[in-house]
């Protein structure tokens, strides 16, 4: 069978895949040792070529697969944990296998993080030293205070052990309101604005599909406490960011620490860069690269010896259900 | 026995005791109840009279004992858990209890959110933002990486407990080298040198005593690294601020999440304010005012109790040692 890598040309060299490095990792494993030829390709203007002839593909970089003649490809893994854009030029037939699970432990502890600036009122402490200001706030502990997790994915669900382990009570939202993870209680998307005056910090892992598109709107935002700080770190587009801007100027929620944004790098002009109680990160805080290609790797390998031994595969998209 | 409490005039409501609520609190304990006569007093002019008669003090404020005449007093109970100006004006042969112990939930808290802080390089983003500067760090987890935490009192052990359950490597810095806390190993202050080019985050909850003042001078914080980042809850005046804010300004530091400062409120016009990598809370980050009075009163009562048995007071400082 035909493995071929294909990567970003405008990416880290630390996220590039070789067949070299490849090789090496299929040549420890008795069951895949010399199973697969490789390719490997950064140049666009070549995709289509490698493509045509391959079984199994490694993404590392979007590609609008319904634009190519790929008649062998069975199976494509991708480096990223979100795949709508993938879904979007999807062909039926095709398994597509994703990253998430990568990300789980930094983002678990950027999201505690998160939740203890809002704790210890940073966002507001932030604002004050920009005017030279002395306002002592003497609040109580994190412990106790209520986090709302959004999507209980390898994200999520480690971000929840981390909080409930801090004294957090943590509550999960998923579609089905059920969920395997470290919460007080998992609750369905369809009694959000219930439990939403409860919050005192909003968190979300969410990737994006139609259902989620716009999910946090002007009116559910408006639910909100106004003690309330927000974290985003899955999809930017799951929030109506205009609306969640001016929430923050008028002080209707007390902060928002952001990593992901509707279009990055984010435009120079954008008034959100300026906007009272945002702590903004540049996409990157759940990313760890030292690790990040190693950890795809060893899914890949472990993916590709349940391909051989007629296993389901891990981390298999559901392009119903987009994730 | 007469108990006097004296209040701070200029504190908030919910630090100052009342006497109706010491006589609740003394009421419920059987041992105390009937024992004791009560005042109370916020009268900076009365408080001679007060203090000729009384045989315990609760200290709301600070007071220069050596300038009352106060034959009876036996014992003092302050609010605060650091005590250098009340050692400064010393009477011997009386007996004094501070707060201590009653930060350390919150105080772990703030630390263990500063050290996050730095490992997902948020001085640097807030620097970025300011100036719309969209440049990712793809830094790794913050497990792993070294805290030194000096002084292993309330606070720090119950900070070096989260940090190692966090994952971190910490390092307890004592006089004696040893401690009973939560650390991957303890050393005594004369072994810091040594140690301190390893670290990646400083945090410092130590006294004011004549062996603190200036412990960290500009020649021992320039052993730290430039990744290093520094946390200051303890009294400030254990660090050089001016060399402190030159290395954060040259680069030769990552940040500084700072609580305490030389002067308090920090001047306007002091230079701090604005200085690269720091990140301000004024004098409030350890301090519940929710749980504050009444954890206080626990542990005063907890030390009459003690006191009436003719057992050890908790808390009881030591002049020569300073804390």
């Amino acid at each position: 069978m035909h493995i071929h890598i294909e990567n970003d040309p405008a990416a880290a060299p630390a996220l590039r895949l070789s067949s070299a490095h490849l090789r090496q990792a299929l040549d420890a494993q008795p069951m895949l040792r010399g199973q697969f030829t490789l390719t490997e390709n950064d140049d666009p203007a070549q995709t289509a070529a490698f493509l045509a002839n391959c079984d199994i593909l490694w993404a590392g970089r979007k590609l609008a697969l319904d634009q190519f003649i790929a008649p062998r490809l069975v199976w494509v893994q991708v480096m990223s944990a979100g795949v709508e854009q993938w879904l979007a030029h999807w062909r039926s037939g095709v398994a597509l296998t994703n990253a998430s699970g990568v990300h789980g432990d930094k983002g678990a502890e950027f999201i505690l993080m998160a939740a203890l600036m809002f704790n210890f009122a940073i966002p507001g402490f932030l604002q004050d030293q920009a005017q030279r200001l002395w306002r002592p706030v003497f609040g109580g502990c994190a412990r106790g205070k209520t986090v709302m997790m959004l999507g209980v994915g390898s994200i999520g669900r480690a971000a929840a052990k981390l909080l409930s382990a801090q004294g957090y009570s943590v509550i999960g939202v998923t579609r089905s309101g059920q969920c395997d993870a470290d919460v007080a209680r998992c609750i369905a998307i369809d009694e959000l604005d219930e439990a939403l005056p409860q919050v005192d910090v909003l968190v979300s892992t969410l990737p994006l599909t139609p259902q989620t598109h716009r999910l946090f709107d002007r009116r559910r935002l408006a639910l909100l406490p106004k003690r309330a700080g927000v974290v985003i770190v899955g999809r930017a587009d799951v929030f109506d960011y205009q609306a969640l801007r001016e929430q923050l100027t008028s002080g209707d929620l007390a902060g928002a620490v952001l990593d992901v944004y509707p279009q990055e790098p984010l435009p120079t002009d954008d008034p959100l860069w300026h906007t009272p109680g945002v702590i903004m990160t540049p996409h990157c805080s759940l990313d760890d690269h030292s690790a990040y290609l190693d950890r795809c790797l060893a899914l890949f390998i472990d993916n590709l010896t349940r391909y051989r031994g007629g296993q389901a595969l891990r981390n298999q998209v559901d392009p119903a259900r987009g994730y």
